[in-house]
């Protein structure tokens, strides 16, 4: 059956399932659902698609889902010939990777997501940002980059938890990271260059999936001129 | 190999990994770890069991995970003879239990320790609760529990998905809605009372797991009337 992805490149978890769909050679169509035009909101797609008005989603079917990393799971199963080392059949080996994906809900993601849309997410939305919010959640998105450092990437191995090929977990996690290219540059640097493992993980999951990263990460990495544009108009219409 | 269960009886994830445990009959060892007196920040329990220093947490054999859906799912494919409602085989049974828990991270989980936190459990660790923080919890909180009636729990079936019995997401879940327990009477009527959908959910839940939800309960089920001494000790204190 035809496997349809809801998504918007903007969004990290929609970059993480198109990467892994484009690597493993799975067979889709992309359905496009800007956010900046609330294309997600609309009673159609809520009906059609996905009921909390969010991407991305997956339809096959009669088979609807929501939650990225529920999507990730269903598709390293389904898709055919997928590498064992994306979703490990191992039990252990695969508890480790549902630990590494709920521990990112409550910290990396939580961390990025609370800093991005109160410094430069907002103002597409129209949104004033709260300066608290935006501290706490780059307080907590520090905590979880170095975390990821000492403990997630062990000595051994280029990927989460000591692998030499990367899991799901490390796509999600990554693509986490790479929606601070959204952010104002000082941030981003402030943020990410004392994380020097970081960086160079980042650069071996963009290895690994060549060329599909950097194909699917374009649209975020000429996003940061975008939204500062906006943010000065918001700026210069609120003084 | 032996079964060590991290936990305290307190803390919602912890009920939950206990009620698996014992209605599926496992062998394990329960170990008590108390959140009031700080044990789960000490140095040999972070070499030891857990890095992250929370509860719960497993250890079996030279194995060791934390988080709990994580436990739940590896727990439902390990202990022997666990029926396969808990944790469905089927592709797309299990990609559903997947995304409840999964939504529930960022929904019930986030609004209801956001909540008690800034209420009740604040006290316990001689911190002052945020009323703000406390009044976003409480709207995530009602948000996710009217999300829950309208759209997990289907027409047909006792419990989410419209199943007739239930999985690791209705124990996670409920045992999050049970930790209102520990609020002060009027608050948990306020929040809970107009979901009488929930309220049966929970019913459900226990007499399918009987005895050992009410057993496993018992602590949060005492621990109001504890905090709500706590409460005033600390307001008499402040005045």
């Amino acid at each position: 059956m035809d496997l349809k992805v809801y998504c918007d490149r903007l969004s990290q978890p929609s970059r993480a399932i198109l990467i892994f769909c484009k690597a493993n050679g799975a067979e889709f169509e992309e359905v496009k659902i800007e956010l900046g035009k609330g294309q997600h909101r609309s009673p159609q797609y809520a009906a059609e698609v996905n009921p909390m008005k969010q991407v991305p989603a997956i339809v096959q079917g009669d088979f609807k889902l929501f939650e990225s990393h529920a999507i990730l799971i269903y598709l390293a199963s389904t898709i055919p010939g997928v590498a064992d080392h994306w979703y490990p059949t191992d039990i252990c080996q695969r508890a480790k990777v549902h630990s590494v994906l709920d521990w990112h809900h409550s910290n990396l993601r939580r961390g990025s997501v609370g800093f991005l849309f109160n410094t430069v997410f907002s103002v597409a939305f129209g949104l004033p940002g709260d300066p608290k919010a935006a501290a706490e959640g780059e307080k907590l998105l520090s905590a979880s980059l170095a975390t990821i450092e000492s403990f997630w990437l062990q000595e051994d191995g280029l990927f989460l938890l000591g692998n030499s090929k990367p899991t799901i977990a490390d796509l999600a996690l990554v693509c986490e990271v790479t929606q601070l290219e959204a952010a104002d540059e000082n941030d981003r640097d402030r943020i990410l260059s004392p994380h020097t493992r970081i960086l160079k993980w980042v650069e071996d999951v963009k290895n690994i999936t060549a060329p599909h990263f950097e194909e699917i990460h374009a649209t975020i990495y000429s996003a940061r001129e975008h939204l500062k544009k906006l943010k000065a108009q918001a700026v210069h219409k609120s003084e």
